[in-house]
């Protein structure tokens, strides 16, 4: 059979994998796929030509990406330019000509994936976008097909390595945040203005994609909660572990009977859950099923190959789907695009959580009292509460605190009243806590 | 659009699972799969009825399972009965009548799977078996389609729940194999007959499944090594631990430039490895894919629901591929059925793994330069070596080694030699070691 004839838009990082992996292991995949894959079309502004192994399999490459995705030979287009623009008029353009789509850009998808899918819809094409999620983790797959079974209760994933990396290295060798950053930035795992990493809008792109496909929702990326890593401390890693605890960047996307929790923060979780001992820059997702139970997902969540792995996957599966009927596969976002549900996302103050706090107190009698009962007014319990000792002459010692399951709107009001009342020092440090029991 | 029609052969702990997964998960399960899944014929010989919750729904309820596969009705066959006979029969027959089938059975597939693919292939139909290997977890589907982009390297799995939970016993509290076993047959972990679980040939149909998946050669039980963990001893655990290493009852496909290694066995395995912190009756497996790196998925390996989440994974799977050209389906071995390689399988004497070796050696000089003597002439490098304090008294002392890796083959001889010496007391105990680096 004649092989199968793609567009590549972009020859940076994931696209030089992409055309190594498809050189590499062109005689399996087509063992796999049962058609050959050939780059007929690739479209980039500059790439490094001696570095991308295979480069000269590509039967032309161009400059001008509407050129590849308008190439009447090209059956499938591979976005891997990233961003919005113009990455969203060249997928809609190629699905209006009819040809099939395969993608690595999170943020298009959790932005614009509505839209996207509405469009391939109509003209019976099909996105693949196993790449924007984790990496080389098959996770989408997982969700969609691997979990069909499942009434999904919830996921949590480390779903950025840079962040994970930071973490990390904080814990390892008691680092703090902005050393470590300096470090990553270095050593090419963190670009040079990190605030999607760190801040976890890139984490939120990707949980935005898994909830949608996990509880049959339409992508609301605006909705997402997204809180960083910037102002975690050395001594908030330290304290953690001390209480048998670890600091992750999670993703946890929840459904609760009110609506679903959608929130990136970062969150204490018990020390030996598997998830817990994922390092470095390594991804993980735990997704809990009501028949399933929880299940765990590992691998590179970034990089040139593994990213590429991913996209080739999604390659194979549509060159293996190319002949099926268009209104028999399998959809998009995992549930019938008429079968989606308009179930709330909760905004942040409804979510309940446990709460790691950590404030500097005055050393003085009362305070302990005072703060404990705004605590118990607010209706929190406190699980453990570890008093520091003050430095010699302080006037103020470090207060951790561990509590049991609260609305965060009520954490917020007792913050507020604990900082107003003049007990502490400065901001009382919030972490949340869960357990992520099975 | 009318509910698919199912036939279901077996009502016992799998069977029960799927009526109530199909059962509660009704609504989401047809969202996703744009169809509903409606259990038409059931056959069991004896069956609980009050603890199934959804059985009333099933359409009909036999004794004879083929007249289930020769109901008209049924579109797709869900054999649950597990063994050889006559749930062969049984599945060549649906085939043979044109009937889908979805079963759990990876003693019926490791040995029979070749004929049964090839009759199904002839037929047109689909067999989906994910449930066959690691319970719930989707680890066909990631290595079938999500990692279609690779060469994959090697697999290294904890793939039987049972060995899993007696060796994380021995562990945390320094527990005998007996005793830890029985317990395990109390709870109802471990079967009354426990020597599928813990000699490792359940371990061995589920790795050969996963070889031919990954490798894309025919399906080989019969020549899949197999060691059980019965002779590990309490000692081997906390020496193992004292090293830095975990043991666990591993199945290891690896490729290799002579062939494929396909073996199950104890291994002492890096304790910061993610496998080695998968404890109780949870399943893993690893995967190192040459574009991807090392993935890792986890979760429950065996179980009712569990399992039924991947019977019915694989039901969605099918009702979505119905209307599909039977010559582009996903091929039931990850490659296409006329693409299967004849890598040879490698004798174990020619697998190359390291060791750890404990010995009672004569407490006296020379001994141990005679074994190192030994050791060097068979052309294995020492990496640690232990004398551990002898007893009052006694005339031997525990002697535990870490060794490079060398052919099976050379240490089979260094240990004959050893034994046949005179300088140790009974045999020597061997386990494998491997590293598992990404």
């Amino acid at each position: 059979m004649e092989p199968v004839k793609i567009g590549l838009l972009g020859l940076g990082t994931v696209g030089s994998g992409t055309v190594i992996v498809l050189t590499r292991n062109a005689g399996e995949i087509a063992r796999r796929a049962g058609r050959g894959i050939e780059i007929a079309h690739a479209a980039a502004r500059e790439y490094k030509r001696d570095a991308i192994t295979g480069i000269e399999h590509i039967g032309r490459i161009g400059e001008d990406a509407f050129a590849v995705v308008d190439d009447p030979e090209v059956e499938i287009v591979v976005e891997l330019i990233g961003g919005y623009s113009p990455a969203k008029e060249l997928v809609l353009r190629a699905i209006a000509n009819g040809k099939h789509v395969v993608t690595a850009n999170k943020a298009l998808i959790a932005r614009h994936g509505n839209e996207i899918f509405a469009a391939a819809r109509a003209r019976g094409v099909m996105v693949g976008f196993e790449a924007a999620v984790a990496g080389g983790i098959p996770i989408i797959k997982a969700l969609r097909e691997g979990l069909a079974a499942n009434h999904i209760e919830w996921i949590a994933g480390i779903i950025n390595g840079t962040g994970n990396f930071i973490l990390t290295e904080m814990r390892d060798k008691g680092r703090d945040f902005a050393d470590v950053l300096k470090e990553a930035q270095a050593r090419g795992y963190a670009e040079a203005d990190p605030t999607f990493d760190v801040e976890g809008i890139d984490a939120a792109h990707k949980l935005t994609i898994l909830a949608s496909l996990a509880f049959g929702i339409p992508l609301q990326f605006e909705r997402c909660f997204t809180e960083g890593i910037s102002r975690i401390e050395a001594q908030d890693v330290a304290y953690a572990e001390q209480l048998g605890y670890r600091i992750k960047h999670l993703g946890i996307a929840r459904r609760c009977p009110e609506g679903i929790e959608l929130r990136v923060h970062p969150t204490l979780i018990p020390h030996r859950r598997l998830i817990a001992n994922v390092d470095g820059v390594m991804n993980a997702v735990l997704v809990k099923g009501d028949a399933v139970g929880p299940t765990l997902y590992y691998g590179a969540g970034a990089g040139s190959l593994p990213t590429a792995s991913s996209v080739v996957a999604d390659l194979v599966d549509v060159v293996r789907a190319l002949t099926t009927d268009p209104n028999n596969r399998v959809p998009h976002l995992a549930f019938q695009p008429d079968e989606l549900a308009d179930t709330p996302i909760l905004p942040m103050d409804q979510v309940e959580t446990a709460y790691y706090l950590r404030m500097m107190a005055r050393d003085e009698p009362g305070v302990m009292a005072r703060i404990a009962s705004i605590l118990g007014e607010q209706g929190i319990s406190i699980e453990a509460i570890q008093q520091k000792e003050p430095g010699e002459g302080d006037t103020h010692v470090p207060l951790v605190m561990l509590t049991h399951r609260v609305r965060e709107g009520q954490m917020n009001q007792a913050i507020a009243r604990i900082e107003a009342q003049g007990s502490v020092q400065g901001a009382v440090m919030r972490i949340r806590m869960e357990n992520l029991a099975g």
